[in-house]
């Protein structure tokens, strides 16, 4: 029997439950463990929501959103890849697009269509939604690292230097938040939690 | 010096990095640890994206999304309260109550009340947008359950009726849904994953 269009559905929202098994190199606040991309999704959702006012007025909030919860999907299939892996890096995109043809496949034709676009935007990071997103999505690991003084930095030695030149989503983004990020930089290679 | 907005906004994003500890009685659909309060809200954000389509099309989506990423905060203080537990339950609102009050006094206060009225709005199952979230809200460990093979409900000796009374939320829902629940749990008892 043919499968209905909410049998198909559904069986996407079971398969996408494997990303709470694809960890990241953040480690939670408390510092036992590291973070999940389902965690850190809606870890971003969250900030979506508080910090919505430094952001272009013009921005589609549930755009951001939707973004920021579908953005990490891919790694079901394709794994994490640390920001600061270059040889990771060079492989991601292939590896990504192949993970997102193979999970947006399960959904009704429309609807995966649907999310590869949202997936593409967010990647592509030209509407001010997928800048938006991206600011978060880059903020987010800082925040954690600080406060596990600089848990993940220091075991992958990562300097100020290395932090800032991979910000640029941040630095391009809302003056507020640019500054904030700067000043938390400093404070954390004072304290010795990013090497010099 | 008083701490700009910004960073009390920080502070409150830092702060809720607790609710990745808070565990429900659900397991993830591996069946190998239970789930946190973090990843179930992430996954209903997806499924609200997702299940839209068979939902009142008056509902704000945005708004459904803000109610779900938000409405277990309060469990960072008042801890997970199991839904078949008539204990727990007789307490639980001024446990939540107490908590939300300490919780969202970290955030600006027009931001605070913002996100007191959104938990009170979904707790209050009055809008379309709360009736949405109350379905996604039901409806999620239901799934996880089915797929561990009945794994947190056998834990509990819960049976397919003890369900059933209690998920009005799901059965005055979309109708789709609802027989779809209905034919999942009579799967899921001839299975043996629910008692009789």
């Amino acid at each position: 029997m043919e499968k209905s269009k909410l049998e198909q559905q559904i069986e996407f929202i079971i398969e996408v439950d494997k990303i709470k098994n694809i960890f990241r190199q953040s480690y939670i606040s408390d510092g036992t463990r590291r973070e999940n991309d389902a965690e850190h999704s809606w870890h971003l959702a969250l900030m979506a929501i508080i910090l919505t006012e430094y952001f272009d007025p013009k921005a589609d909030v549930l755009q951001v959103i939707k973004m920021v919860i579908i953005h990490d999907l891919v790694e079901i299939y394709a794994g994490d890849t640390y920001l600061y892996d270059v040889k990771g890096n060079e492989t991601k995109a292939i590896r990504e697009q192949e993970a997102a043809d193979k999970l947006f496949a399960m959904l009704p034709i429309d609807q995966g269509k649907e999310l590869m676009d949202l997936w593409h935007e967010f990647e592509d990071k030209i509407t001010v939604e997928a800048k938006f997103a991206a600011t978060l999505d880059r903020l987010q690991p800082v925040l954690l690292n600080y406060i596990t003084k600089g848990k993940a930095w220091l075991a992958h030695g990562i300097t100020k230097e290395q932090v800032l030149k991979r910000q640029a989503d941040i630095l391009n983004g809302p003056k507020e938040i640019a500054d904030f990020l700067i000043h938390l930089l400093d404070d954390a290679q004072q304290k010795g939690y990013l090497l010099k």
